[in-house]
């Protein structure tokens, strides 16, 4: 048993293909099975239709999910204000089953607009792990660390680590992976920034920082270390991890993207978080000249203020043709590449989703393309999901073979359950 | 007969009232009669349902409507290619009822993304009065003019903008207004430039057109006049038009801008149109400091690629935060005002739309907010509109009284046989 896409607009991302085919799509179990032209319909679901368009689904390479609690709470406010006076103090204040709840709430804004995977940082992660597990979304998660100084504190997250990595990584033929998360070198000592590296290369598992996202950071940390933000970490070691999954990178120089090119650090770009917190923004047109591997991410949904991944190309796009004076810049079929295979390279799971190919995941969305903004639909179809779609004309999202959203209706989640209990938490923590 | 919003959450955008009030709205025939509370129920029709908001209407201050037509055609260009190799070429081949199909087709998408008013420049535009007239959406229009040196064809345009201000200005109650569109200055000599300021003037009408769009236009002007582009208008007497509506505005020196504000020209602001064509980012935030008028404007679906003043507006203050590293530049209530209030003060029309208001026309639209990225619901409502919503929550849009779209269905638009007319047309002209 299992789904056949029947004579539908494929946009699959394998470069092997034209960026858009009219065919066939069979899916039996988890797995792409075959895409083609007049594939067999027996003994499988069938789904058919005028101006339906298949795609990989979105990968979300950074984001805090959890944070979707905060929405709307603190905007308008400088990066460390909103930290410091704001989010942090409220952050507290979140029970184990708050962090559940959030990633609920979060979850069900990715699966009605597209994501099938993401990178998650926070604390209490084996909560957010019980919502991916439930929910059926792919989820990676990397516990978020901040140096105290207080010895069994600091012991406790390196051990919450080790627990994590137990318990879930690779779970469900690895559709849980597990990351180290040291917030950022400006809360974390080298001790312990070495502490969690030396996990890392035991277990075999990813490393996920946020790296030079404002100005003031970097020049920070080029005072206290003499050396910026990249050649830091190059300098203790850790970005020999099995891979690195580096948010924002906005300020990097050109020694800096050398490193980073080098190292195969992959790159989470969050373009509309940095302008939000008015951060800045990066280059990446630059970035992606040099080689370095350049995924899509939301942050946050109080930096943001969504978990929208659509609408996060279109920023990445936009930004970059109006920075570099360049309408040419980071071309439609390009944006939506660091939206599906580049995020998968970055994530390190390039050999399975990412793209519509046999034997790879299924994880795909579907778009009904019967909307004005679409018209004309005669051609360029890679056009309009990169300069005109919507998240709402998604109308599948699939991870694994399992659909977990079918018409704007979320099949895993409970979601005026969901709004219930966001109302109680924030009855309480605001 | 009339509406009556019950017990609902109002931005009335009104300076006098608190941003967000929970309330009553009251409208019979074309007006607002009463926004209060416990308004009698009576001979009304009564609107009410947990979580739903009104606000005023979009107010679309610059595009080319027709250009729907041309969506996705000639992306990821360079500006000037793009107009001299796709755009002006195809558009020789349009016909009159092309421009009537794609004004229809522009308006729907407009109308399901809450716009109830729009500036139009273009060709054939008594097309898209008919359009306007039709569909019940509130419409100013400009004949874009490019002179052209033959003396019978740059008469018949001043001919045409004659006749479209005597069959249209002030159609049904100043639904319709008719303003001069000199296209550019670098497009009209500086003769028919004041031809079409003498009737401006005579027939006491408004002045549409783009100024500044990029760094070589400015260059080109100082070249050619020994002024700026701002500077040239304001020498020749054309800021001395009833009222000027100017579109881009990016490269204002100081001495622009103070031209600008004492003038009283106002800015329609093209964030997305002037990032995706590559010419740059506006800081709008230094305008807004100096009192100018800003409004917003999607340009042409063309260079966008939607029409929808949402996102247009979240854009716009995404663009402020980043572009000035300032994460508290153009708040969230700011932002709405530019798609509002400064939109109605820019096409002149300030005193009877832009605010839910006693005896202002009932322009507005209706979010429906039960959607994951409005939660946590609590508080904040203009952060939730200026930073969360999507254009597909919008479920009503009402002009003059009359709803024109509710629960996503378009009353006055067979958008089926629209989508059979323009693929006919591009069959044709592509």
């Amino acid at each position: 048993m299992g789904y056949l896409f029947k004579n539908i607009s494929l946009i699959t991302m394998d470069p092997s293909r034209p960026e858009v085919v009219k065919g066939d799509l069979l899916i039996e179990g988890s797995k792409i099975i075959s895409i083609g032209s007049n594939l067999p319909k027996s003994a499988h679901k069938v789904i058919e239709g005028r101006n339906l368009l298949v795609m990989p689904g979105f990968i979300n390479t950074h984001t805090h999910v959890s944070m979707s609690l905060l929405r709307g709470y603190g905007d308008d406010l400088e990066l460390f204000e909103w930290l410091n006076n704001r989010i942090w103090p409220v952050e507290t204040k979140l029970t184990k089953n708050d962090v559940y709840v959030g990633a609920k709430l979060g979850i069900a804004e990715m699966l009605l607009s597209g994501t099938t995977t993401f990178l998650d940082m926070y604390q209490d992660m084996e909560m957010v792990a019980k919502a991916i597990v439930e929910t059926g979304i792919r989820g990676h998660i990397s516990r978020g660390t901040i140096y105290t100084g207080n010895e069994k504190m600091d012991k406790a997250a390196l051990d919450q680590l080790e627990s994590l990595i137990d318990d879930f990584h690779n779970y469900d033929d690895e559709r849980i992976k597990v990351l180290a998360g040291p917030h950022a070198i400006y809360t974390n000592s080298k001790e312990f920034l070495e502490a969690q590296l030396e996990i890392v290369k035991r277990r075999n598992i990813g490393l996920h920082i946020h790296v030079s996202e404002t100005k003031k950071e970097n020049e920070d940390i080029i005072k206290t270390h003499g050396m910026t933000p990249v050649e830091y970490l190059n300098d203790i070691g850790l970005l020999d991890a099995p891979y690195v999954v580096s948010a924002h990178m906005i300020y990097l120089n050109e020694g800096d993207q050398d490193i980073v090119k080098e190292k195969g650090v992959g790159i989470a770009h969050n373009p509309k978080s940095n302008l939000k917190l008015g951060s800045g923004m990066a280059n990446v047109q630059k970035y992606l000249k040099k080689g370095i591997t350049v995924g899509l991410g939301t942050d946050g949904a109080s930096s943001n203020n969504n978990l929208d991944m659509l609408s996060e190309m279109q920023y990445a796009t936009m930004i970059q043709k109006g920075l570099n004076l360049d309408a040419t810049a980071l071309n439609a079929y390009d944006t939506l590449k660091m939206a599906t295979t580049e995020g998968a390279k970055v994530l390190n799971i390039s050999d399975r989703v990412g793209m519509l190919k046999e034997g790879y995941d299924a994880d795909l969305i579907m778009f009904d393309l019967n909307q004005p903004h679409y018209y004309p639909i005669e051609n360029n179809l890679v056009s309009k999901i990169a300069y005109s779609a919507k998240s709402s004309d998604i109308i599948m999202t699939m991870v694994k073979g399992k659909p977990l959203m079918v018409n704007r209706e979320l099949k895993t989640i409970d979601i005026e359950k969901t709004y219930k209990e966001v109302s109680e938490i924030i009855g309480r923590i605001c």
